[in-house]
Order: C-alpha cells, then sequence, then structure tokens
C-alpha cells in the first residue's frame, strides 16, 4: 500500500463514508433499529459508531477545545472502550430510538464537513495519516458487519423481506476441479511490518515452522457439505468438537444458517434463492468446518499454512460493491468468497506490542476464545483485505459471510 | 349504556379509532419498532393487533368469501389466540420492521373503509353490535397499553426522550384530606349481567358477603409513599410477600418505577419533572402496595369491597385524551386517576361460562397468577371505565398506571 | 380437638418425632442429601428444620439464656423466616454434607430430650399449648414433604431405586360408579375459630354465598386421566389456561410426572408398577386438573364448595403410616386419597389478621401465585387433616400427591 | 520412563488404585456425593468412572464375553465418550446416590480383582501395556480432580468443614528473589514421539520458532497478587481481556477464589488459614493471570517457550501424597507447586493424528476455547507430570490448584 497525499486521503475518506450510507439506502426507517441479538448491532448504531470513531481519535486531537456534536455520542456510540467511558450495554442498541436515523445521517454529514476541513487545513503527520487510515479500514469493517448484521435482522421477519432485489452473494463461473496443491517444509516468515497499513493483530512479521502440507484449490462448495449433511453428519457425535456437538444440540442445528434443505433454497440479501450448488458454502461456524474436515479426513489448516499458500495470489473475488449492485464477475473459485476458518485460535504474534490508551482495545482484548479466520467475502468492501489480514470470531458465530477450505498432513501424494 | 343506532357505531368506531392515530402521532417512525421487554409491545404492533381483530373477528364472519388484506396478518398480528394460529413470538415482536408504519397506517384506513361499508350495508344484529363493542373495547384496551409501551421503551433511553411536550399525566388540585369511610356488613351483589357491553369477566351478576369495612376516601400519594421508602420500606422483609421479596433483591427495587428518589424526580410522558407529591403514586407492582398497606397497618379491599364503595360514583378523573394534551381537571382524587390494585386475585365469577371459538380465549385464559386492579387511570380512554370493569395483571409488574388505596377490617372506630 | 393434658402432649410429641425418622429409615446415607430441583428439600435438612423449630418458637422462648445445640442452626436450618435471620440459599441445601445424618439424628435425640424435661416441668400455658401443637403439625406437613421429596429426589436416578418394598401409595378397592352430588344455594360459612388447633390460614370463619353447584363423589381416576391424554388433552390449546399452556410446552409435558404411559407405568416409592387404572390420578399440577375439567365440559370446585360439601364427612383415606407399610386398606374414594386442586387462589380470609413476629411468616406471606388445595392424601400423617385445612401449592407443581375432582354449575338435572 | 514387566504393572495399578481411596477416605458418606457445580464431580463419581475406564477399555476387550459388573455403569459412569453410550448428564452427577458409596467401594475392589487375574494371565501386548499406562494416567488425572472439587464441594458449607487437619496445600520454605532468566532465539523442538507414555495431544514431537524471551525464575506470590489487588487490579478494565472483563464483574471477583481478603485467610483442605504470603498464588483463571501480567508490563509465557525453558529441570514440587499427609518439603519454588497458565489456546500439534474409536475423544475433542497450562501442582499425584505434559482448561476456571509465571520479549537487559 502506498502512502497517499491528503487529496487522496479526502478522495478516500469521501468515498468510503458514501459507501456506509449506499449500503443502507435500501432500508426502511424501521430496519435500521433492529438488533435481532446481542452480537448484531442496528444499522444506525454502525453508521453513528464509525462517525463517532473519527470524532474521538481524530478530531477531538486535532483540533482544540473540540467540542462533540453530539453530547452523548461516548455514552451511546462507544462500542466497547472501556477506557474511554462505560459502553451503553451492547444487547439493548436495539433500543436507542432517539437520535433518529435522520439525526444519524445529519450527525455524519456534519462530521464529514469537520474532517474535510481538517484535512485540508493540516498537516498530515505520520500519526494522523496512520490514524485516518485506521478510521477508513475500522468504517470498512463494519460495512461488513453492517451488510450482514442487515441480513440477520431481516432473515428473523416470517416475510422474509427481499433487502436489495439487485444484491448477488454468490458470485457465478464454473466451478473448478477439486486439487489437492502440496506445500514443502520449512521455516517461513508471517505477518507484516508494514504501518501503512496494518492492523497491531497481523505484526510483526516473524518466523514460523511448517511441515509439509497440502491444501484444496478452492473452499468446499454447498454440493458437497450437503453430502456431509446427507451422511448424517449432524447427527454424529464423532466428528465435532465438545462444545461444538453442545450447541448442534442445543440450537438443533442441521444444516447452515439460512438454509432451507428440505426446499434446497436459502435466504439472501436479494431474497429466498436456490442453494447454488457450486458456489462456497457460507454461512457456517467454526464448529461445522471442523466437522466437516474430519468427516472428510483433512483438517482445517492453520493460518501461516494459509496465508503462506495463499498469500501471494490472494484475490478479491466479488467486492461488497458488486455484490450489493448484482455485478457478479466470472471468477475463479481462489480466495475472496468466503472468510475462511482456520484451525488457529487468535492470539498476538510473538514480539508485538499493545498499543497505549484506548486504541490498545482495539483488537488485543479480544485475543480468548476466538478463531481466525483468512481471506475476505464477497461483502468486504474493495481493498480492505490483504494476505496478512486476522479476521476473528467465536467459534460457534454463524452469521458472518464464512466458509472453509480442507487442508492435509503430509507431502506429495 | 345504551343501545346505539348504526350511524351511531359508525361515528363512534371512527372517533375510537382516530385516537390510537393521535396517540401514536408525536412518534419517529424509529420509535413504532421498540420492543425494551417481552410483555410491552411495539406501537407499530398495537396499531396493527386492533386492525386485524376488526378484520378477524366481524369481516372475516360478515363478507363471504373475505381475503385478509395483509396474507400474513394471522400469523404477525394475532396477540394470542392460539386455536386461530400459532401466534409469532412474543419477545421478538420488535424484530418485526416490516410491513413499514406507513403499511400499517395504510392497512387501518383500508380496514376503516371496509368497516364503513360493513357497518352501512349490515342488518346490525345483537350479534354484530355485540361484537362491534367488543372491538372498540379492545382498541381502547390496547390505546392504554400503547401509551404505557411508549412510555417504558423511551425511557430505556438515557437520553429520556419527550413524547410528548403538553402531557401531563399527573392532574393538579388540592389533596383531599385523607378520611377512612365506614362500610357495613352484608349481602351485596357484585359483577353486572349486562351483555351491551360488559366483557365475559365482569359477569354474571352474583352475590358476594362482606362485612364491615373501611376503605380510604383516595389513593395513597406520592408523599405517603415517600415516608414508607424513607421509613426502610424496601430493606425490610416483614412488610412483603415472599415472591415481593424476591423481586425487591433481584431488582434492587428501591422506589417506584421511573422515580430517581435522590433527585426527587421522575419520567414522564412530558419529560422529567419533580415528584408531585400530592398525587397518587403510579408505577407500583402489586407487591409494594401490598407491602405499604402491612407497613401502614392496613390492607388492600377486595374487588368486591372497591366496587361496593366506589362503583357508585366512579369519576373518570383525567381521561387519555385530556392526558395527551395536557387538558387536566382540577379533579377530586376520588377515581379514576391510578389503576387500584386490589387484594384479590383474578378469578371467574361463580356461574360464568366461558364463550366459545377463539373469542373464549378473550380474558378466561389468564386466570392464573394476576391481581384485579379497579378504577382506572389517566391513560384511560374517555366512555372505557366502569365500576364492574376488572383490569389484571401479575403481581410484580409496574409499567401500567398502577397505584392503589387502603383498606381496613372493621366498622365504626 | 380436644385439649391434652401435659402427659398426652408429651406422648404426641414422642410418637410424632418418631415418625419422621421412621420416614427416613429405609434411605442410605447418600440419599439424605439429595436436592434435585430448589423447592424439593434434602432428607437431612427436614429432619433438622423441623428440630430447630421447637428450639426456635419453644425452647429459646421458656428456657432462661438457651443455648442452641447447634451454633449455625439459625443459619442453616431457618427456611424462610426472613425476621429472624438470612436463611442460607434455598437452591443449595443439597450441598450441606455437614452436619452429617447421624449428627443430625443426634441434634433430634437431644432436643426430644430437652423438650421431654420441659413439658415435664413447665406450666403447660395456652401459648405454650398452641406452639406445641404448631411443632407437631409443622412437622406434619415436613412429614409429607419428606416422602414427596424423597420420591422426587430418588427418581432422577435412571436406576430407578425402590424406595421400600413394602410401600404401596394407591389404596386398592373398587372404584365407586361416578356420580353428581348437587348442592343447593345459600349463604354458607367456611373456615374456623378453633384456636386448639387450626392453622391462621383457616381462620375465621366467616360466610359465603354459594350458587347451586354440583360436585362429583371421587377424584378424576387414572383411566379417565388417560381418556383425556388419547383425545389430545397435551396438545391443544383451547383446554389450557395461558400459563399452563406455556409450561406445557417448555416442559414437554404429555402425561402426569412419574407417568411412562407408553409403558403404561409409573414410578411409585415401591417401585415402578403398573398404573392403576381405577385409582386417583396423583402428581397432575393446577393447570392439568383445569384443562382436565375444561375438556371435560366442567370445571374445578372452589374451595367453599369443597368443604361445604365433603368437610363434614371427611375420610382419612389411606394414611401416610399404611401407605409406608403397604397396610392398604379398601376404602371408598372419598377423600383422603389425593389433595384436590381447587378453583381457589390462596388468599387471607376475610377478617383474618397475621400473627405478630416470625411466625406471621408461616403462612400469610406465600398468599400470592399459589392455589389452595383441600383434602389430604396417601402421604398426610394420621391426624393431620381437617376440613377447613388449607393446602397450597403453585399452580404448576406436580411432585406432591396431587389430583383433583371435578364440579359443575346448576342444581339438579 | 522405562518399559514395565508384568510385576511392576501390577504393582504400580495396585498403588495407584490405592492412593484414590486413600484420598477419599477423611470424607463422610454424606460429601461423596456433593456436586456444587457443573464443572465439579461427586468424589463417588470418579472413584466409579475410573473403575469403569479399565472395564471399558481393558477388560472388556481382553475377555470374551466380558459381562460388566454394574450393568448401568456405561450410562451413569461414562464421562463423554459420544460414541460409546449417552453420557448422564453431567449437572445431574450429584443426584444418583445410588450405587452407594459402599457398592463402589466394592465395585472398585472387584474390579481390582479382574484387573490383576487379567496381568497375572494375559500376555502383556504393547497394546495392553499403552491401555495400562493410559488408565493408570487417567485415574491419576481424576486424583487431581478428586481433590480439587472436594474441596469446591465443602467450601460452599458456611461451617467450612476441614477436609483433613493434617493437609498443608502451600508447602514452605524461602522465598527466591525474583529473577529474568533470559533464553536465546531458535528453533526448538517441542512435544515428544514417546509412546510409552504420553499422551496423544503431547505428540509428535516437532519445531517450533522462538524469539529472544525472558522468563520469571518463579511463580508469582500471594504476596506480589496482593499488591495488584491493591493497586485497584480486579476494577481497571485496561488489563483485561474483554471476557475476562465480563465475568469480573458479573461473578464481582475481588480476589483469588477462596480468598477473605479483608481478613488475609484463605480456605483450604486443612481448614481456613493465613495466606502464605511467599507461596504461589492460586486458584486463579487465565483471566486473573493475564490481567496481573499487563499490569506487570509482562506477560505469559508460551507453552514452548515454558517447555524450553523449565522442562529440563522440572521439579516434582510437593506431591499429591505429601500434601495429604502435610508432608511438606522444602523445596525451591521452580516448578510443580501449582499449574501454570501459558498464553497458549490448547490446540492440537501439527502432524498429529486423532486416535480412532472412544479414545479419540480422550482429549481432542475439547481443543476449543481452553488454555494450556504447564508444570503441576501440590495436588498431581507422584510420578505423573513431565516436561510435555499438556493440562488444559477454560479461561475462567478457578478451582484447580492453578497460578502462574511472567515472561517478556526480548534477551539481556
Amino acid at each position: 500500500m502506498k502512502l497517499l497525499a491528503s487529496g487522496d486521503l479526502q478522495e478516500r475518506f469521501a468515498v468510503m463514508r458514501e459507501l456506509s450510507e449506499k449500503i443502507t439506502a435500501p432500508l426502511e426507517r424501521e430496519d435500521y433499529v433492529l438488533q435481532a441479538v446481542e452480537e448484531v448491532s442496528p444499522a444506525k448504531w454502525h453508521l453513528a459508531h464509525t462517525t463517532w470513531f473519527f470524532e474521538e481519535f481524530i478530531l477531538s486531537k486535532w483540533i482544540a477545545n473540540y467540542e462533540f456534536y453530539l453530547k452523548d455520542a461516548r455514552k451511546l456510540f462507544n462500542s466497547y472502550y472501556e477506557t474511554l467511558s462505560k459502553p451503553f450495554p451492547r444487547d439493548q442498541r436495539g433500543l436507542i430510538s432517539r437520535p433518529t436515523v435522520d439525526d444519524i445521517y445529519n450527525y455524519r454529514a456534519i462530521i464529514n464537513e469537520r474532517m474535510k476541513d481538517l484535512l485540508e487545513s493540516a498537516v498530515i503527520t505520520d500519526e494522523l495519516q496512520h490514524l485516518m487510515e485506521l478510521g477508513i479500514q475500522h468504517e470498512q469493517q463494519h460495512q461488513e458487519l453492517l451488510l450482514t448484521d442487515i441480513k440477520y435482522n431481516l432473515s428473523i421477519n416470517p416475510q422474509e423481506p427481499i433487502f436489495k432485489k439487485e444484491a448477488i452473494e454468490h458470485g457465478k463461473g464454473p466451478i473448478e476441479k477439486f486439487q489437492w496443491l502440496t506445500y514443502g517444509e520449512g521455516l517461513v516468515s508471517i505477518g507484516t511490518n508494514n504501518h501503512h497499513f496494518s492492523f497491531d493483530n497481523e505484526r510483526p512479521s516473524h518466523y514460523q515452522y511448517l511441515y509439509d502440507f497440502q491444501l484444496a484449490n478452492r473452499p468446499v462448495t454447498n454440493k458437497e457439505f450437503l453430502t456431509f449433511i446427507e451422511d448424517g453428519g449432524y447427527k454424529k457425535p464423532e466428528y465435532w468438537l465438545s462444545d461444538g456437538w453442545k450447541i448442534v444440540q442445543e440450537q438443533q442445528w442441521e444444516a447452515p444458517l439460512y438454509w432451507n434443505e428440505v426446499e434446497g433454497t436459502l435466504y439472501t440479501l436479494g431474497g429466498r434463492k436456490r442453494i447454488p450448488m457450486n458456489r462456497p458454502v457460507q454461512h457456517v461456524s467454526f464448529y461445522e468446518a471442523d466437522a466437516y474436515a474430519r468427516w472428510a479426513s483433512a483438517r482445517l489448516p492453520s493460518e501461516a499454512e494459509w496465508e503462506i499458500a495463499l498469500g501471494k495470489d490472494m484475490k478479491e473475488g466479488t467486492t461488497l460493491e458488486e455484490t450489493l449492485e448484482g455485478k457478479v464477475t466470472n471468477l475463479p473459485l481462489a480466495t475472496g468468497h468466503v472468510w475462511e476458518w482456520t484451525a488457529s485460535p487468535y492470539t498476538s504474534y510473538p514480539q508485538s506490542a499493545r498499543p497505549d490508551g484506548a486504541l490498545g482495545e482495539y483488537n488485543m482484548k479480544f485475543m480468548s476464545n476466538q478463531m481466525v479466520l483468512r481471506g475476505g467475502s464477497a461483502y468486504t468492501p474493495s481493498g480492505h483485505i490483504r494476505p496478512t489480514y486476522r479476521n476473528f470470531f467465536p467459534a460457534d458465530k454463524r452469521w458472518q459471510c464464512t466458509g472453509f477450505r480442507l487442508a492435509k498432513n503430509g507431502g506429495q501424494i
């Protein structure tokens, strides 16, 4: 990633900010407030929180005696920065009907203006540059959450509203023949030292020792996953981690989220559709990915294996922007279609340092009970993914666009 | 209540229907969706449910091959009539953003039109007359719930939005000096045989034997209740029923709902205000009422005592319509200011019969674990209360406009 | 009940105390600690609590500078007398392995001795007489709970241990032909003024007005209840109170507690047996009784109806002592076989007064969300029942020996 | 570990089996049944489960037509081998009063006999040798759990029973001066290929790349941890992982488990004692360890760092056998005093293979949401620890004998 001049920064900021509002444009006012479960946030909240982020971490630092536009912003739109203030209870975000949607859009416009003024007048120091990049990447993360949260929130409605007719989530194109790619043993380097830009959790670049392994040339497809289901995969404890088996029984999982496997359909942002058999399975938890792999006499790759094998030729796949417009390009099933669960628990890299202050809470404090995902999905905004990017979610969550690919020990067959 | 000609019915129907929309008029679109706890419903849902009620119990019966305007109405807006369909989970009503608020208002207009056509063309049989009355009373009940639910839903927001600046909940006027009124022993008759109109739970009129008792001339005031608090009322288990004491500790109750007793303020539809010391205490549970009475060496009246003593001279107090506009009349603190908890569990009257069909579920199936309230409140629409009216809520609920008055055994002192 | 001389009191006390230990005699040491759910107490706890009761309410009052034998008795064995001390959490009684069972038996012996000394030396005042009676009746109540709690606690074990081979719960004998008995309208008197002995909740005797009603000559039998099940009784919401229907679905009730209706067997203190078709159904909740009655186009009797109709000729049925030994007499199915749910919520009688001090908590503080049961069961100790006795349990509980009989409005057919 | 002749195996088996019963010897019958929370099992259950293990995995395989001594053993005493049978619900193990304690001791004796016969008559194949070793190590694991579970179960009792007067948990001796030991960067090998004996989760030996690091010469002491508490460690979110902070607030943690920090005492197997300031802190969760490390500007070591630095010179510390007898030797605070939380989530080693059949469930299926602990504690039986041993528990659990030591990046200072 090359450094940007102030003009570029302004441009990137503006384009990025616009995208958030493009995402929410099809929503009805009432939809903005929905919060179906604790981990899903209302669309309104995402729009406000990402805006407050620029106020909190840039405007209030660069502008003397800065006054927050919304007095209660820190109370209402702080996500989890405990060192700043006690965040409003996460499971009650859907009860904050005011400020209204219009208020929030207005809030966004005002802060956009203030940011523009700042970027025009301030010296773009390294620190400002870095914080701008962080603010942009932060909102891009939320853009993906916006879409997955909207999808989940609307799916609860028995009418299954169509979010946007044009949206196509699954891409299209021929299916690659399954192949094992082989990789040799040795000391490798993963992670990055690039501070312009990477998240703290991607740093520093460091050695790991890998053994011979094989990796699938593409993610597992819906068709393949269906075979697992039909073979009783959800009924046989021997494939499952203990915690996974518990949740399968409690929640009576029988298929990926959004599937109606009797009808052979699934719910998408564009409405209910037939399951596209030759596309990567989506909306499975780590537990389902891991159980499938055990059923298939394989395993999931570690994040190091994934990065070494696929990092260099990472493809963006379909981007969020294209998904929204249904502009699906005929792409190989390499990467970028689904976030891919790895076998790696989410922890800090050797030699890493935790940033000071509230931003030290950005990534590091979630380093327990989560698994790393790699790649990027059809919900990821353009320009947001990179080979060293570490996404992470608890092992039982399924509402993100999550799939997986298989790995195996050993080299040549 | 005199029988009404068809024209009167139309008029009453129209006026009543308009009131629901007057109530919700100050809401923002986003407010309509809120559901802070299971027992509180979104404003949107009330507006739709009361409309579906006319379709389900009148239009679909009187019009051959009637087609419901919203195909999913029975799925989405059936409250609890299990014999009709499996109701949508009550605790998820806030997740139904579609049909939108506009759709619901449109739905109301269409059904109003259809009802108008029906009332103009159909013979107004006794049955139709009765069902019309039921539909009207049903929506009036929901009008009170609309207001109390809106208040509760907005109160969760730390910004405490003002629902309607003009609204005044507490009435005004001088406080009556406290007096015990005495009533003599004997066989009395309570309840009613009036089928035009009463709810099934008020029928039939029947004898009860009462002993000498005394009844307060007015409900307990905020000032009086404050004395109980200051005397450690919420800290002393000896005043409390066992279930009540449990909830006091679990929920850490220290005062009525909406009070900030440190500041001496309470949250109202018109915003946060000073506690009006000389007005009846509101938003207390049966447990708090019962504990206060024990502290005061008194008890709550039975519903028969209440009806015999106060039924004849029942006053409407301030009505919902007046409360909304802040048109508070200078009224004596007799009745009609708060729903008054009685000592009577909610059960069916002797000799009563449960109606057939879905309407048999209207009242009767809630006859366990609830207490009867009598009177009527500043949230009750004009024309809705009557001496034999039996309101009922679980003993731990506080979000209704609920207060109480004291009673005592024995006659002349 | 005639007054007893001190010698009689001593004798009755001793016999009663012995019975508690006869009940627990077949238990293994390990069984004494079991507490399967919050409302069920360990056998050990019952034995200790009833002993502490005599210390707390008699010995410590009559003996100057009385020292409690177990220093922590008030902490560990206070059930719910909040005015005495904070009781140990009810749901953790099963975690108190010490004092051991031997310690508890020893504790009982010591207190028996002290009580004997007291009764021999003290003047038997009215107050002492009354407290002795209360202590005896209190332990008798716990004797019934002991047995039902033991049964429930053992039933969780998949091995279904046999508590006592000899025990027969169901009585035997021919089944009475079903008959409606009719009773006329009028003012009646129920309750009692007898202070030697009645519980506070039975007092005072007072008038109630009853309408013509009919009452079944015997409780509903297992065979009759099976017809309800086979007719889909547990599947049809129209028969159920709303709270009842909720629990049916949550707990997946399909038959009375302890039934295996596929096998046609039930679990008893004497082991698993065939369902005795011609004996009263046991272990049903109020909700099941009420649903059955609605299915049968009947209703449950009020407690006043029950007392007026059956109080005079109340039979003891089989007693706890006989049940334990399997000494089942060939008795008519009149009363005394099962506690019979009535339609009456548990509240205080008109003109009643709540006792002062801790004993004021004995009954009165449970007067919400419970239903009255009348009669007495095969688990009730001899001499414990009387026409005015009011038993009470929450509407969803089934682990007591609870059945019901039908009632109907109207007189001669 | 050298291979053992059949005679040695018999001897080791017998000695090990005896130890389990030595541990439980001080218990009262009633104590054997206690299960205070789901993750804690009754003593009785441990004694039976470890016995069933020999039946299930050895006797029933080596003896034709083997008949299980207890017919329900697989139902009642299967812990989590889902491929064998549906285990009895874990949270209800405390409700299984039968088979009684005597039955269980008898069961143990019978199986001991059968095992003796087998070992005398069978050819000791590699497989049998390995399974014997597994059975022994398995019961040793349960011996540690037995003690920690007993401690927790007794601690709930407000009387805080003394389990065994002689027991001393904390060792004694002078405190080593704190020192950072430094270790250089490079490729290291951890894990083992030893199949006689290691658990599957320790295999295979494999490379990892380590960077320069420093490791404390001893675990953090109570005195040091107290400084953290006094500095507000439990009140400041900045030190805590997000999941940890949540549990601190929910459970209102203010100190390690068993501490009464106001009194300066802690509950031990030998009764309540003064906190031994110079001994390693025990009974802290991973979250507390991690928070302390952040507060101390340090971190926890990875399991590889721990193994490389301390594996070679691992000391046994005080053993379970010595702890029970209070035979506390004057040992350096090196290792073996507390299980030490590492920064490593519990996952499988590269190139590892999951065993077939039910034993494949032994370790592998718990590889999510747990953290690795290294070392061994004063509750670990003699002969059970080794440098490559991986203990694991969820990050929030504190009832094991768990402490930690600090690590740091970088080499020489």
